[in-house]
């Protein structure tokens, strides 16, 4: 059975022992008839889990539930100026809340499809993310009239067709009969599994009444439990692993640590156990990166060479809830082999060849910490080099690439949210040890260009709740083209992030992958300093911009107390070399070069046909 | 046997023929061996075709296939700022056209997935778009690494299968020996049946080499042929049905008349048989509207009365290209029974109850001109009411809407394009006759705000090379903040498009729907006419912005020949009541309303839950 059926299995356990809990719960009740409409369960099933935002676009058929949205206390509207942007919100948001989800509300057709992009990505990258769909009338979807935002051809499933591909569970919404259970299932599939799920809510459904009863007990939000014997037998393996490796052990920290959860489970391991850490980019910031036992950012061939060196010299590899993407992995050039790995995931379990379906890395980790807290004297010994970049001394006033991150290194501070767009920001961003308390945020996986400006909103919405302090965005000129216009919402916000833009003139990052002077790799320069006061703000006033184009420059603003407290939204235009590139971006390309075959066979520059 | 089922057979059929043309050619031809690149092939069809312009964003899979289009000189790229926008600049591009197709090029998951709504929104208005997607090669979507841009979990054909919901046809090209009939097979679907197609191109197949000669041979372009007995039987039944009528019959011509090329044949008909004509809002200037014999627009219940009266009174209504959906016939409320109607489509044909598939009205059109010509005499003595709405009095300086539309008709000239966001704008219109040659673009059945603004831009590009003249958009403050980013294309482009940003504050369209004075119908404040400035124009130079906020100043900027000349790229903002809408839109929303049931039903206000 493959470990997603198991997955599954077990999802369906516990929907059905949740299900029972909550009819038990009924019978219990004194039934006094208390009643609710079914678009207000949904919000307040959504408050009980913390949401505090909900992100997308109003559209006719969602006008009547956001009334309840609009009208609950607890709760806040944050219409988005399209849906795209929304969809990132939601990611950014539940991204930065660890643990909690990003909804975003959206119409039928029109609305929802416009976030497809966005969704695809969660799923790529576990992100749990409700979508919330409103969608016509009951009586309309049985009769499918040529109505507005369909098809024009009746197919009135099509749009649930296509959301099946990125969603871990959906629901249409039918009948108030089974209305508040089919909610409560999807919620806990996004939560439990870190991924999007969709639910459509007709109109007619949202002013449905249903009883009230269901709220009395919470929606849960625990993984499966461990087959006992199984997990036990898989700590003696993992153990005598180890002792045979004379406690050479490394610890390897990814993405789906952070997403699903454990954060706190391998920090506890690291510290009881003392063995080496070092984390995956997509892991970047899942453990204290000034912690004494951390190493720093391991990407295969394209890390610093004493990295690679420490990591692939190691006898084992824990591997925490690894995500071995090509730009994950350095194009997947890890030395490591199976033999000397075991990988922990949310919903199973590899030891060197053996796979254990269904051993959860949650429940796991605490046991399995116990279990190696005897090996700290040894594993303390293992050398772990300090992981920092300097900054470099160049004799010029560019702002280099290789200037600039380490640069950037030094204005970060404790409870710092810092978002980097795919392209050079995301590589540059692997040079930077963040002080303790930092947040990194990435779509390393997913890479989809833009995603940083809606994600920032999200993030420094969830950032403020949580105690952080300052959210702090890196994007290149080509990606904030593609979502400008949520700069907006964040000043509507009364957000206060610091948006650096690197002016460069285009992708760069496609410069480096191909055609580095092709026209289409070109974008149209704009006023980067008149965008904050164009869109909303009132420049000194509400809103400050700022363009370096020196070192000094640069120097001097990063230096500058005020600026650095943030409190306004602000924007930083720096210029660039439009060819320039961080080097882990440089040695990413060269390695992806030699598997896009198309590179080594370009015809001769304006060659044309027949 | 549907009729859907037949299109479908006689589509195979002529594709089926086509191969064997095609093939026949080849055993003729000399086998010089001249052999071209797959991406190659693909650019010289869409040249042959007539396409001039490819919108997109260049992503990592497509920049191999990019460097043709850059190369090729009768082809340009358009850089978009975003997949959305691209795929709505390519569907008005093809909507000006009329008969060619637009192309929007994107990149594998990440890019293709953002343009959805764009191509859904084509599909369900029957508009050609040709989707280019460049997609990892062969042997990676064979070995399936988790690549950026992948859903992580090995699912290389999930974009695929969501695409599929609103393609009329795709291919995903994965060998060299049928690469080129693919492509002509999709792009045959694409312009015959009008709709959206989905094309697949592996980095790798892009630079594979195929034998050129195929491109001597044109790709087929034309409809079936229809069963001349059948044909011929459903001319007797209509000329018949004509006579018994006493020759009181109109004509209601729709978009797809537009869509699928039959305005010419249309005009020939009531040229010839002096039958009254009069259009749906989706068919607005399918037929000139300063026609002696033209009544105007026909939208059920919310027309003008004395349309309502002239249409619905009429014995026989022979109406073409029908795209009967809520919006296009004031909520379903055509009076007017199946017993009285003939309707013309692509590809069938209803006379009364009768239905006949397969027989499309493109070949059917100019036979059935020829049979009831002889009527003309007694046909063009029934009166028609010349279509006009003069400027109304009012004393006061308010830009109201009853004051706009019938105002903005004054400023209208032949050879105009005027672009209409749904909304206001698109309901307005409906009141304004246009000069003869100009042109009425709109999304009245998918209604997607925000898509004028990337429509304006392919329409204007088109229109550039149809002779047009001007592009005017009308486009509401809410709607323009989901796409505004592609008015730096337009200024990069070297377009002139007159924008007029109706600044009312919000979604009025919605607030007459649902919460009129709700929160969530609130937008966030621009300064507009910073905009053109800060996106890459120089105001003033290449670009000047206007407000205005009486009718004084609306009516002096109209008047002044400079502005009406469209030198420069203008935009107007105008600030308006954002409780104002025009008539047809106050009456739609009325009548919508009867249909949500949840606007009945709504709580009071403020009120919580549990």
């Amino acid at each position: 059975m493959s470990t997603a059926a198991v997955a599954q299995l077990q999802a369906q356990v516990n929907h059905l022992q949740h299900e029972l809990s909550t009819v038990k719960t009924a019978e219990q009740s004194p039934h006094t008839g208390e009643q609710i409409f079914i678009g207000q369960y949904l919000v307040e099933r959504l408050v009980q889990l913390g949401v505090t935002k909900m992100f997308g676009v109003p559209g006719d058929f969602n006008l009547g539930f956001l009334d309840f949205v609009e009208d609950h206390p607890k709760i806040d509207w944050v219409g988005n100026c399209n849906e795209l942007n929304a969809g990132y919100a939601a990611d950014g948001y539940a991204r930065v809340k660890e643990g909690g989800l990003g909804v975003i509300t959206t119409t039928f057709g029109v609305g929802e499809l416009s976030a497809t992009n966005a969704i695809a990505g969660a799923f790529s990258e576990h992100v749990p993310v409700l979508h919330i769909v409103g969608v016509p009338s009951t009586s309309q979807q049985k009769n499918k009239p040529m109505l507005h935002h369909t098809l024009g051809d009746g197919r009135y499933d099509a749009y649930y067709r296509a959301a099946q591909q990125f969603a871990i569970a959906s629901a249409n919404l039918d009948s108030k009969d089974t209305a508040a259970a089919e909610i409560d299932r999807v919620l806990t599939e996004c939560i439990v599994r870190a991924r999007p799920v969709y639910l459509m809510l007709p109109t007619d459904l949202a002013y449905q009444k249903i009883p009230a009863y269901r709220l009395k007990t919470p929606i849960n939000q625990e993984p499966p439990e461990n087959d006992p014997d199984v997990e036990a037998f898989a700590i003696d393996e993992i153990t005598k692993l180890i002792q045979a490796a004379k406690h050479e052990t490394i610890i390897l920290v990814d993405a789906c640590a952070i997403r699903h959860g454990v954060k706190k489970e391998v920090a506890e391991l690291v510290r009881r156990t003392g063995f080496p850490v070092y984390s995956a980019p997509m892991g970047k910031t899942s453990f204290d990166e000034q912690y004494e036992r951390y190493g720093g950012i391991y990407v295969g061939s394209i890390s610093h060479p004493e990295i690679k060196e420490k990591v692939e010299s190691a006898k084992l590899i824990l591997s925490i809830g690894a995500l071995k993407s090509d730009f994950n992995t350095g194009n997947f050039t890890y030395h490591v082999p199976i033999a000397r790995t075991i990988e922990l995931h949310s919903d199973s379990l590899s030891v060197q060849y053996a796979t254990f379906p269904g051993i959860g890395m949650k429940r796991l980790l605490p046991k399995l910490t116990a279990r190696l807290q005897p090996f700290e004297p040894t594993a303390t010994l293992i050398p772990v080099p300090k992981f920092e970049y300097p900054v470099p001394r160049e004799d010029n006033e560019i702002i280099t690439q290789s200037y600039l991150w380490p640069r950037i290194g030094q204005f970060l501070r404790a409870k710092d949210i810092v978002v980097a767009e795919t392209g050079t920001s995301s590589f540059g961003m692997l040079e930077v040890p963040f002080p303790t308390g930092a947040m990194f945020v990435s779509q390393i996986l997913w890479g989809s260009i833009g995603w940083t400006v809606g994600a920032t909103l999200g993030a420094a919405l969830a950032g403020q709740e949580l105690g952080y302090k300052r959210t702090i965005l890196f994007v290149g000129d080509g990606s904030i083209q593609l979502t400008v216009q949520e700069l907006s919402v964040m000043i509507r916000s009364g957000l206060k992030p610091i948006i650096f833009v690197l002016n460069n003139k285009g992708y760069t990052i496609e410069r480096y992958l191909h055609g580095m002077t092709r026209k289409y790799n070109d974008i149209s320069n704009w006023k980067w300093t008149n965008l904050l006061d164009t869109l909303g703000g009132e420049e000194g006033k509400t809103c400050q911009s700022y363009r370096v184009g020196t070192k000094s420059e640069l120097s001097k603003l990063l230096d500058d107390p005020t600026f650095a407290s943030a409190q306004k939204i602000q924007l930083v235009e720096m210029l660039m070399d439009p060819h320039d590139a961080p080097n882990a971006l440089k040695r990413q390309a060269e390695l992806s070069g030699k598997t896009n075959r198309y590179v080594a066979e370009l015809p001769a520059a304006g060659q044309s046909a027949v």
